[in-house]
C-alpha cells in the first residue's frame, strides 16, 4: 500500500502588497519630467565646457587646451563613477537572491540621484549672476559624491524596501546632503576632499536611522535568504576591488590640482593598503581555526579608504595614512563581529550591509583625523604660501588660524551627523506610510517581488518538509529529511521516491 | 520483479557539422599572417608616437609633452577598450549556456577586427604623402570604434553563427565601415563623434540584414537555451554598467581637444541617466504585478548614449540631452517588449540581444536630432568661431550654412542605412554557404559545439524521460518525474531508484 | 526487510593542520607594525606631492600644474592597479572551489607586497641626500609592478599553499625583486619598460623554482577539484580581459614622456591583438572537434604582452609587434598543451596556473627581442638624439653603442632567471618548514580551509560511496553509483533511497 506524504508548500497569506505597477513608473515618469523642465531653466555649460572656452582661453590667457579643467580631472571623474555604479552595485550582490535589486535599484537611484544633485548642489554652489548653473566635469564628480552617499543609506536597507522607498530616499536624501554640505563647506568653512563627513558619516547615519524607524521585529522569517552563496560572494568581490582600487581618485577627485590631487592619492593609497593587513588579522584572530569570513575581506578593508577621507589632501604623511588605515581595519572587523549583532538586537537596527562598519564609524574617525590634523598644522611643515593655499585661508577667510579651522572641522562632524540622524528618522516616518510596495517581513531579500526572475532558477522556499509519522512505521529509516529545493527537478525526484513507501 | 526504465537520450541525428578544426586554425593563420605583412608594406608611427617627436616638438613650437594627443585621449580610449572588450563581451552572456562563446568570439573577432580597421580606416583617411599610414591614439581610438560596429552586428547573431563565420562577418563588416565612414565623413563631411549612424545604425542593420539572410525556421527547437539564469544575468550587468559608465567617454574621445570632449561628455551622462528612469517605468508597467525585466535594465538603459552620439559634441544643452535620453529609453523599452516579437514573427528576423531596439533605432534617432541640431544652429549660440570649429567649416568647405549641413547629416543616415543593409544581404549570402560549421537550429546558443566544456557541468539536456506505463500498474504513484539534469549526479540518483521498481 | 547501506564518508586522517589563527595574524600584525616604523623613519612625500610643489614650480620654471608627473601617469597606473588587484586575482579564480583564496589571498598579498616594496625599491633607487625616500606617483606604480612578480609566482603554487606560506613568499620575494631590478636597471644599464625580464622572468622562474621545492607527490587526491566549472571560467575572463585590456598601460607606464609612452601602447595594443588570434588557431587545431579550450584563451592571448614588454618603448615597428605576439599566441598555447604536463610529469614542477607558458617563456622572449632590437638600433631609425634618450646613453653611460647595449640587455635576462631560479630554491626551503600551516595533499585547491564558506553549499567532497556487495542480491541493478555531492540536499535524498532496499 502507498502512503501519500503531502507535499505542503505552506504559502503565508502575504498581508503587504508589493505591486508597484502604478508607484514606480508614475514616480520615475514624474521626477525625470520635472528634471527636463528644472534643467531647461536653471542649467548650462561653464566656461570649460561652452563652445566659448576658446575666447575664455585667450581672454584669461591660458595657454592651452590641456589645461581645461577636463584633463584634470576626468580620469578620476570615471573612477568615481565605476565606483559608485559597479563598486557600490556589485558590493551589495552578496546576498544569495539579490543580486537583482542590489545592482538594479543601486543603477536606478543613482542615475536618478545625480540629475537632482545637479540642481540642489548647483543653486548651492554654483550659481552664475544669470540666475543659471554652469556646470562641467567638477559638477559631475560632485554629483557623483552626492549620490555616493544615498547608496551608502541604500547599504543599511538593502533588501528591505520597494524601489519606489528607495526613491523617495533618494530624493530627501540628495536634498539634505547639499544643505549640509552647503553648511560644512562654505559656512563653516571645513576641509573634506574624500566626504569622510559630508558623504560617509551622513549618509551611514541616514541609512541607520532609516531602518531604525523601519525595524522590522519578524525579520527572521527572512533568514535563510540573508546569507551569501559561493559565487554571490565572488560577484561582491568585483565590487570591493573596484571600490578599493579607485579610492584614491575618490579621495583626490576634486583636490587642489598638482601637489593637492598627487598627496591625497598617496596617502589613501597607503591607508588602504594598511586596512587590509589589519582585516585579515582580525578577521583570523575571531574565527575558530583562524578561517577568514567574507564579510570583513568584502568591507572592513575599504575602511582605511573613508577614514582618510578628509586629511587625504593635507600633510598627513605617510606613516600617518599607514596609522589611520591600522586602526580601522581592526576597528570596522571588531564591529562586524560585535557591533552588527548588538545593535540589532538591543538598539533595534537592522544594518543589512553593515554600514556602520565601513561608513560610520571610519566615517567619524576621519572627521576626527581631520580636525586634528587641521589642528597641528604649522608653517614649518606646510609653508606660509602652503598653509593658505591646503586649508584656503584667503577670502572670507583670511587669517583664519590652524586651531580654529580645527574647531571648524569637528563642528563640521557635528553637523553630518545631526543631518544625517536627524534626516533619517524623518525620512523614515515618511516611508512607514503604507503605499510603498515594500515587501512583508518574510519576503525581505528576495528578488522575486519586483524582478521577473529566469524560470528555471526560481526563489529558494522550503517545499517539502518531511512528515516522521507518516513514514515511522514503514521498512524505512529516515533520519532527516530536509529538502529545500533550488531547482524544480530536485523536488520531482522527491516527490516520487516518497509516493511508494 | 525489477522494471527497466529505458534511459532513452534522445540524440537528434545532427546534419550540420561544427567541427571548425580545420577552417578556424586557416583563418586565423592566414588573416593573422596577411596582417604581418600588410603592416610591414603600410604601418609605420606618427610624429608623435616616433622617436622624433622631440624634433617635432621643437618645429611646431609645442612647449610641453603633455601636448602630445596621447594625454588627450589615452584615458577616453582605455574606457571604449573596456567597453569594446567587457562591456560588448559581458553584455552578451546572459544566456545560461552560451557565455564562453559571448565573450570569447566577442573577444577574438574585436583582436582581429581591430587591426584589419587600422589598415582600412588607414588607407582612407591616414595616409601619408609616402603611402605610408602614419597611426598614433587616435587611430587606435577609431579601430576599436570600427570594431563597435561589428560587435553590434554580432548582438544579432548572437549564438547562431560558427566562430569561422564571425571572422568572415567582422572582415567584410570592417570593409564597409571603413568605406562607409569615409562617404559619411569626408566626402558628405557629416559630424558623427559618437557613431550614432556610423557605428549603431549601420552596425545594427548589417546584423539584422544577415540575420534574415540566416533565417532559422525551427529557432525555437533551441528555445530551451534561448534564455538566462540567475547569475548569467548578473554577470551580463557587468558589461551593462561599464557601457553605461563609459559612454561619455565613447562620445568624447575623438571630439575636439577641450570644450568638444568636455561637453560631450556632459551630454552623454544627462542622457543615459535619464534614460534609465524612462526604462525602468516603462519595464514596470507592462509587466504583470509591476515586476522589473533584466532584458530591460541590461538594454534598454544604452539606449540614450546611443541616441546622442552624433549630437554630443554640438550645444545640445543640459535639458536637450535629458530629453533624447528621456524618449529613448521609452522607445527601447517598448521595442523589447512589442518589436523583438514582430520582427521575428514577421519579418523574419531573429534578434538575438534585440540590436534593433538597442542600436538601430536610438541610432537612427541619433542621426535625426543631429541633423535637427546642427540645422538650428546659429551664431547667437555658438558665435561665430564656435560655429567653424564645431561644424569644421573650414577648408573645402569653408562657408557651409548650418542648413546645408543639417542635409547633409540626413543624407549621411541614409548612407549608414544603405551600407547597413546592403552589405549584410550581401555578406549573409556568403555566410549561407554550407562550409562554415554553423551549428543546427536545434544546437543554436549552446557552447558545447565551439568550447571544451568543464566535465561537471554539461550542457542542459533533457536526459530521462519518465515513461507512464512501466509503472502505473505498481504501487507508485508518480504524477510528473520530468527530469532535466545539469549535473551527472542527480541522474545517477534517479536511474537508481527506478532500477528497483 | 530493510537494508543499511553503510554511508562511509572517507575522511582520511590528516596530519596537516591548517589553523592558522595565530600565525596568520602576528604575522599581519607585526609586518604591518614595521611597515608604519620604517615609513615613519624613511617616507616621506617628493617635490611632486608635497605642499611646496609650488616653490617647485616656480624654482624649476615648470609653467603648470598640469606638468606635474601626476597627470602623465596616473591613468596608466590605475590601470595597472586594476591588473594587481582584479586581472590577476580573477584570473585564478578559474578552480571551482578557490575562488575565494584566488582572489582574496591575491587581495592580501599585494596589500602587503606594496607597502614593502615602496621601502625596498626606494632603498636602492629614490633614497635622497636626507636619507629620506621622496615618494609620487612613479613609486606607486613601481610598488605595483613589484608585486606583480610575486603575484605571477603565487599563480604557480596557487591552492597549494597557506596564506602565511604566501606572505613570506612574498616578503623575500619583494626583497629579490628589488636587488635584481637595480643589478639590472641601475648596474647593468638594462631597459625593461614592461618588465618582460625584471617582473615576468623572474616571477615565473621564482614561483616554479618554490613549487618544486614544494613538489607534491599525491596531489592527484585533490584532483576532484583541480578543474574549473562553468561559472568560474566566466569570472576568469573578467580577469583575462583586464589584463589584456590594460596591458598597454602596463608597459606604458613608467616610459619616456611623450613619444615612449605613445609608442609603447601602440606597440602593445597590436602584439597582443595578434597573440589572439594564433592562440585560437592552435587551441583549435590541437583539439578533437576543433573546439577551443577556455585555459588558452584565458592565458595564452596574454603573452604577446609579456613577450613586448622590454621593447614597446623602442622602435620596434607596428609589424615588428604584431609578429612577437604571432609566434607567442603559438608557443604558449603549445606549452599548456605540451609543456605543463611535461613538467609536472618529468621535472616535478606543479604549475596551477601554468605561468610557465604565460610568463617565464613569453618574458624570456621578450628579453631576447629586447637585446636584439637594441642591439640592432641605428641613428637612420632613431636619430642621434633619439637613440640618447631611448635608451638614455648618458651620465656614466654616456657614449655606450646600441651593439654594447645589446649585450647589457642580454645579461640583464641571465641575472633575472639567477635570481628567480636561485630565489626561489631558497625560499622554498624555507616555506619546507612544518609551521606554515599549509594543506595536505588531499585538501589542495580547497577554500574550506582557510576560509568561512556560505553554508549551504560546502565544498565538494564525496560523500556516499556505492558498496556494490551489499546491494547485488538484491531486485536492483545499479551499475554506477557514484556521487560527490555538492548540496547538502542531494545527500539526503540519496540516503534516504538507500535506507530502504
Amino acid at each position: 500500500m502507498s502512503n501519500y506524504v503531502c507535499v505542503c508548500v505552506d504559502l503565508c497569506d502575504r498581508p503587504k502588497n508589493t505591486n508597484v505597477r502604478v508607484s514606480l513608473p508614475v514616480v520615475c515618469f514624474v521626477w525625470q519630467t520635472a528634471m527636463v523642465i528644472l534643467f531647461g531653466v536653471f542649467i548650462r555649460y561653464n566656461a570649460e565646457s561652452d563652445v566659448r572656452w576658446r575666447e575664455f582661453r585667450r581672454t584669461n590667457n591660458i595657454s592651452s587646451d590641456i589645461e581645461n579643467d577636463f584633463y584634470f580631472r576626468y580620469p578620476s571623474f570615471q573612477d568615481v563613477h565605476v565606483m559608485v555604479f559597479v563598486g557600490f552595485g556589485f558590493l551589495m550582490t552578496f546576498l544569495k537572491r539579490y543580486s537583482f535589486g542590489a545592482v538594479g535599484f543601486n543603477f536606478l537611484i543613482a542615475a536618478f540621484g545625480l540629475q537632482w544633485a545637479l540642481l540642489m548642489q548647483g543653486w548651492f554652489s554654483s550659481l552664475d549672476t544669470d540666475g543659471k548653473i554652469k556646470i562641467g566635469v567638477e559638477n559631475l564628480i560632485n554629483a557623483d559624491f552626492c549620490v555616493a552617499g544615498c547608496l551608502i543609506a541604500y547599504g543599511a536597507v538593502l533588501g528591505k524596501v520597494s524601489p519606489v522607498q528607495l526613491l523617495v530616499l533618494t530624493l530627501f536624501g540628495i536634498t539634505l546632503y547639499a544643505v549640509e554640505e552647503y553648511i560644512i563647506l562654505s559656512i563653516l568653512h571645513a576641509r573634506d576632499a574624500g566626504g569622510s563627513m559630508v558623504i560617509h558619516t551622513f549618509g551611514a547615519y541616514y541609512g541607520l536611522a532609516i531602518s531604525w524607524m523601519l525595524y522590522r521585529p519578524n525579520l527572521e522569517q527572512s533568514s535563510r535568504l540573508q546569507g551569501s552563496v559561493y559565487h554571490s560572494d565572488v560577484f561582491a568581490m568585483i565590487g570591493t576591488l573596484f571600490l578599493w582600487m579607485f579610492w584614491p581618485s575618490f579621495n583626490s577627485a576634486l583636490t587642489d590640482h598638482g601637489d593637492g590631487q598627487h598627496r591625497a592619492v598617496i596617502n589613501t593609497y597607503l591607508s588602504l593598503a594598511s586596512t587590509v593587513l589589519t582585516s585579515v588579522a582580525v578577521s583570523s584572530l575571531f574565527q575558530k581555526q583562524g578561517k577568514l569570513d567574507m564579510v570583513h575581506i568584502q568591507n572592513a578593508t575599504l575602511a582605511g579608504g573613508v577614514a582618510v577621507g578628509t586629511a587625504a589632501e593635507f600633510m598627513l604623511m605617510p606613516y600617518g595614512s599607514l596609522i589611520v588605515g591600522f586602526f580601522c581595519g581592526i576597528i570596522s572587523t571588531l564591529g562586524y563581529i560585535y557591533l552588527t549583532p548588538f545593535l540589532e538586537k538591543h538598539l533595534k537596527i537592522q544594518d543589512t550591509c553593515g554600514v556602520h562598519n565601513l561608513h560610520a564609524m571610519p566615517g567619524v574617525i576621519g572627521g576626527v583625523v581631520g580636525a586634528i590634523t587641521a589642528a597641528a598644522a604649522t608653517e614649518t611643515v606646510y609653508g606660509k604660501e602652503g598653509l593658505i593655499n591646503t586649508f584656503d585661508f584667503d577670502g572670507d577667510f583670511k587669517g583664519t588660524t590652524p586651531s580654529r579651522q580645527g574647531g571648524m572641522q569637528a563642528a563640521a562632524l557635528c553637523v553630518a551627523l545631526v543631518f544625517g540622524i536627524g534626516g533619517g528618522i524623518f525620512v523614515g516616518c515618511i516611508l512607514r506610510l503604507p503605499i510603498w510596495g515594500d515587501p512583508a517581513d518574510e519576503d525581505c531579500f528576495d528578488d522575486q517581488f519586483y524582478w521577473e526572475l529566469p524560470e528555471d532558477e526560481e526563489s529558494v522556499e522550503p517545499v517539502l518538509e518531511y512528515n516522521n509519522h507518516t513514514i515511522r512505521n514503514k521498512n524505512v529509516y529516515v533520519s532527516n529529511l530536509y529538502l529545500i529545493c533550488e531547482t524544480k527537478q530536485l523536488c520531482f525526484v522527491s516527490n516520487t521516491f516518497l509516493y511508494f513507501q
